[in-house]
């Protein structure tokens, strides 16, 4: 049994674009505009994929966004400005990239990274590990 | 490219078996005590591999667990009582490895379940989006 992935773009960084920010009721969702500001600050990179998604049931914590790809931990962020966090975000996604597990060295992660931790899951065939 | 899966256990159940509760200075954390527990309820049961891990980064949220499996979404759960939620737990992993999506219908959640969600992924190759 084998799960198909896309070669071309290992890493996949999910956006809830249906995540609103607190008191904001602007007609398009702050989860939204992190999205687009995403996609404008990634400039068409191929190693990373960005992909919308409604709903990543971090509500608590808009906005909110995941990193993972194949035989990697996944992450997911929340707490993130829809207006100023793509810059990070982005530059987030590339050192996972780069990780060949998807962990980041402590050191080189942004504050706003550090602080919107919300969960982290293993690959899915975690090595060394049985019940 | 594949990812290699496990064909006996296609659903895994994480749980974080360093959670300490809140204001519980016990030995046994109580992560441990949960993930202990769990693999008491499932008595073996061949459908559901749980696998312990140091941490999920739902450290907010103690005690905190997660399932998985290829082609599904990925849930995580927390605010998990150790002494309580492995009956729940244990019914909404055989629930999520009956659903072919991961997804459980709302009705079947239990309320430890709906409330204590922490995130969810997609499944990595997710059809139908794209950027």
């Amino acid at each position: 049994m084998s799960i198909p992935t896309d070669p071309v773009h290992p890493t996949t960084l999910y956006v809830c674009v249906t995540c609103r920010a607190e008191g904001d009721t602007s007609e398009v969702r702050a989860g939204r505009r992190l999205h687009d500001a995403l996609a404008a600050e990634l400039g068409g990179d191929p190693a990373v994929r960005i992909v919308p998604v409604e709903c990543l049931s971090a509500c608590r914590r808009p906005c909110a966004a995941s990193l993972t790809a194949p035989n990697k931990w996944t992450y997911v962020y929340g707490d993130l400005p829809a207006e100023s966090a793509a810059p990070v975000l982005v530059e987030t996604a590339r050192l996972y990239a780069d990780a060949p597990d998807g962990l980041i060295p402590w050191k080189l992660r942004a504050d706003a990274i550090k602080k919107g931790s919300v969960a982290r899951v293993p690959p899915f065939a975690l090595p060394g590990h049985t019940a």
